[in-house]
């Protein structure tokens, strides 16, 4: 499994040197590399409670990530995946804590227990006041009597930090650490496991399905259930979460595990907002990745009644950048369009012959829709079928609303109907390409000088000229050849097409970034499907 | 390929609406789902200069991700790598845009650069101020006509946002816009290709190879190159980078293309600052993902040079939580080691015996490695081995330093040295063990009382009892046993070790977590470790 690290021995110190270099000098480590790796803040003057946190590292930005002013005094990370040793946590903690004490925020896992217990005894012999607060917010496993600790881990360093911050007393902070603990529910899902540095992937998860109450190192879900969608995805997370959920507002977090992209995190975010618990769910921290277990494409939701008192907790500003916010959840607030989008529509009329030809040519390209994709696929991102099929089927869903008698308005009717309804350049290039037609055919130009117009105006705008790979290089000598009927036209476009698949330098489009070997023997798509426009109009004919 | 969305026609929408709802109410769209989906900012005058920028979805957080105070007004939207059309620009360009005009920010592709540069002249027509830059900032391909835009990207939308957010005119937010771009510098490496949603994902990038000058929209990379590490990886792209980086101190903005871990990107920004351009590296953006390839294994590095006013423009407070900060790059702070962590050693002392014996059972724990994590992969995490085999390692090293003609200073030791060396709960609970015996036995306590010792400080402190499917369930017979011989003991450990495959239900350590169908058949692997040291022994005793 390829990944960018040096050596699995180092990654974690590396990592760690790298975060500090770039912190912008609000963080330091410890010495005793590699077996103690412990980040503290700079700007720290023992003054008040210390918090420290940590354990196996893999899941960042936990904890390095969230030292800093108003959350954590102190991180101890271990390996990956593995807890840090007892002499680590004890640095830790006689490094940042005062008179006013230390509080040691531990997730329920057997080994970070032990070693911040060992050290918190050891802390305590040297006379530092040092508490422990154990967190175990996966309910997973309803039955079991040791619960993990997983990403509501952040509420309590969110809240306790806060209370830290504004000068509250050990007593307090611990108090307001067990209060949100008691309190914070949690529940993960994952449609892959993570990749561990140097040891090759483990993949459990068949095709369909995905994995329920899963931990954050690699641990299997408690159950494989059957994938569908994100809506279902999140009904089943939230069906796990809504026994404990008690009346009353409750901020969610929702983090991403690692893998699962911005925009995954984004539809689950309006899944938790619309789902049956939606109604409570007021604040919400993320969606980000908070809490993650390496790359491993997932998520969890962890939730957390609140008081004002705790709202306010979880909205005061941090120095650490990794901490999202917390933000109320609210409605979508949509705004009216601008005027100005609205042009004048022309009206409709009728023709029959002008009809059928243009619903002939948009079934042409449906037809080829696959071939072109195809062909797109070996030098760009292989959308030019479906960006002409989509546009096709719009076409021909629009016609009743064409003024199809008139051609001046018909032109200017498709290159707005073009415009309204695609992205990608080949729309565009056509709507600009009717648009100007259209202007032509108003300024008196025949059939043939108008389509000889749009050309022009597509060069102009987009660019590319003959010989540069584009659809152009079958337009143009398919117009210019238009005036000897249709047949000379698709030979012409033929002709141009085939010519792009010598053509191993393209100048415009997304093909210019390609290297000569992948554009060598293929045609341009663009020009591909002029040519074939033109050929099937030509066998349809003489049908 | 499974992924977290609910249809691939309402993704982006979905989305959209997603980070709307969970934005604090700092952000609204326009009407016109699902044609025009532009994000703006609610907190707008129009008093300023607005900045509209946008593109093909499945970059995030860009373009949506940066509309908020300080940077984007608006940004307009496509699907995922597809351009926005004219009517969504032009609605973004009407809704925000006042007196004062606006700016286009356009990435350079030939659909982004029509569809933005169309809608620009339809807002102009309808008399309002806009200005257009387009950013090139790649050199992946040297002798390309059209670079294309990239991460950089994000400097334009800083340095410009920041001016515009003061209050400067639009000839002057367009010309600072200009000269980042005629500075900036990008290039984007990676071990794997993204997944476009609903499409099967390409697979082209060989075992043991990286891409190299990749575009952000799956194109494939002008190069494939042999991966051999992070640090050779960063020396590549700082190659590329280095022959248009002129003297003076430079902004970095280092990319997660998406799908690298958080781990591995403070590698590659350790890396970065150590690489030959590192010195010139004198502040650093990220590592964020701020312009991704959806789920892209990879990551960009863009390069400007700055001044003063662009340090602060840089440095400037913004809205958009997923805006990283600009931070100064500094050396690693390191702060010794607190007092308290370095006990007082032990005088080393010889006994040959006693030598050999340690040693002998650290070599039959070397051996059992793979063994034991084989085993324990189908429980847990599958470093049981590795963590005994480990500190077995260490611990012969350290038998020179070792009082091994004094038990009760040898079972400190030995504690002391695993407690330094190890995390891991096997680690820390065989150094409680072992610190344990230590004291039992300078209390009087003979050497079957010292372990038997150990044996109740660890059940005491980690939890578990005979019967939790822990090594006690060896570990305590076999020590039970001992006083009637080795003989007896390995018995004793075996029919332990051996029962736990019986026990369905773990209920401390990781293996609590898993199902009884997969624990059943399987020894525990910590009780197995126990069983084959005494095993062992014997053999060699009896050999």
């Amino acid at each position: 499994m390829k990944q960018f690290i040096n050596t699995k021995e180092n990654l974690v110190t590396e990592a760690i040197d790298g975060t500090l270099r770039t912190g912008g000098g609000r963080l330091a480590r410890l010495d005793g590399y590699p077996h103690i790796k412990v980040v503290v803040r700079t700007d720290w003057d023992k003054s008040r409670v210390a918090l420290v946190s940590g354990g196996g590292s893999g899941h960042e930005p936990s904890h390095a990530g969230f030292v800093g002013q108003g959350m954590l005094t102190a991180a101890v990370c271990g390996d990956v995946f593995a807890s840090p040793s007892v002499d680590a946590v004890l640095a830790g903690i006689l490094a940042v804590t005062g008179k006013a004490g230390c509080l040691l925020i531990v997730k329920n896992y057997t080994g970070d227990r032990l070693n911040f217990g060992l050290a918190a005894e050891r802390a305590r012999a040297f006379g530092r006041r040092v508490n422990m607060v154990i967190v175990d917010d996966d309910v997973a496993l309803p039955d079991l009597p040791q619960a993990r600790g997983v990403a509501g881990t952040l509420f309590v360093h969110k809240i306790a930090g806060a209370l830290a911050d504004r000068g509250a007393s050990l007593e307090a902070v611990t108090e307001a650490a067990e209060r949100v603990i008691s309190g914070v529910v949690s529940i993960g899902m994952s449609l892959d496991t993570c990749t561990v540095p140097g040891s090759p992937k483990v993949d459990r998860i068949g095709p369909g399905k995905a994995e329920l109450g899963l931990g954050i190192h690699g641990e299997a879900g408690i159950e494989q259930v059957d994938f569908v969608n994100a809506r279902n995805a999140m009904a089943m997370v939230v069906d796990r979460l809504a026994p404990h959920v008690g009346p009353g507002p409750h901020v969610a977090l929702l983090n991403n595990l690692g893998g699962a992209t911005p925009l995954e995190m984004a539809v689950l975010a309006e899944e938790l907002v619309q789902s049956r618990i939606g109604d409570q769910v007021r604040w919400l921290v993320g969606p980000a990745p908070l809490m993650t277990s390496l790359d491993m494409q997932g998520f969890s939701v962890s939730l957390l009644p609140v008081t004002k008192a705790d709202e306010a907790a979880l909205s005061a500003p941090v120095a650490p950048s990794a901490w999202p916010g917390c933000l109320p959840v609210g409605p979508v607030e949509v705004l009216p369009l601008p005027d100005g989008l609205t042009p004048i529509l022309p009206m409709p009329s009728r023709n029959d012959a002008t009809r059928r030809f243009i619903e002939r040519c948009c079934r042409i390209l449906i037809e080829a829709e696959a071939d072109l994709n195809a062909l797109d696929a070996k030098s760009g991102d292989g959308d030019t079928g479906t960006t002409l099929a989509t546009a096709s089927r719009a076409l021909i869903d629009a016609l009743d609303r064409m003024p199809l008698a008139d051609l001046t308005q018909l032109y200017r009717a498709v290159g707005l109907e073009l415009s309204q309804t695609m992205g990608g350049s080949s729309g565009v290039l056509l709507a600009i390409f009717f648009a100007a037609a259209g202007d032509a055919s108003s300024g008196g130009e025949d059939a043939f000088g108008a389509l000889r117009s749009g050309l022009d105006r597509i060069q102009e705008v987009g660019g590319a000229r003959q010989g540069d790979r584009t659809m152009i290089d079958a337009l143009l000598p398919a117009i210019e050849a238009l005036p000897q009927g249709l047949a000379a036209a698709a030979a012409a476009a033929r002709r141009g097409a085939d010519f792009t698949a010598t053509i191993t330098k393209a100048k415009a489009g997304r093909a210019s970034y390609i290297s000569a070997a992948k554009l060598e023997g293929n045609n341009d798509p663009g020009a591909e499907a002029v040519a074939r426009l033109f050929e099937r109009l030509v066998a349809i004919d003489t049908a």
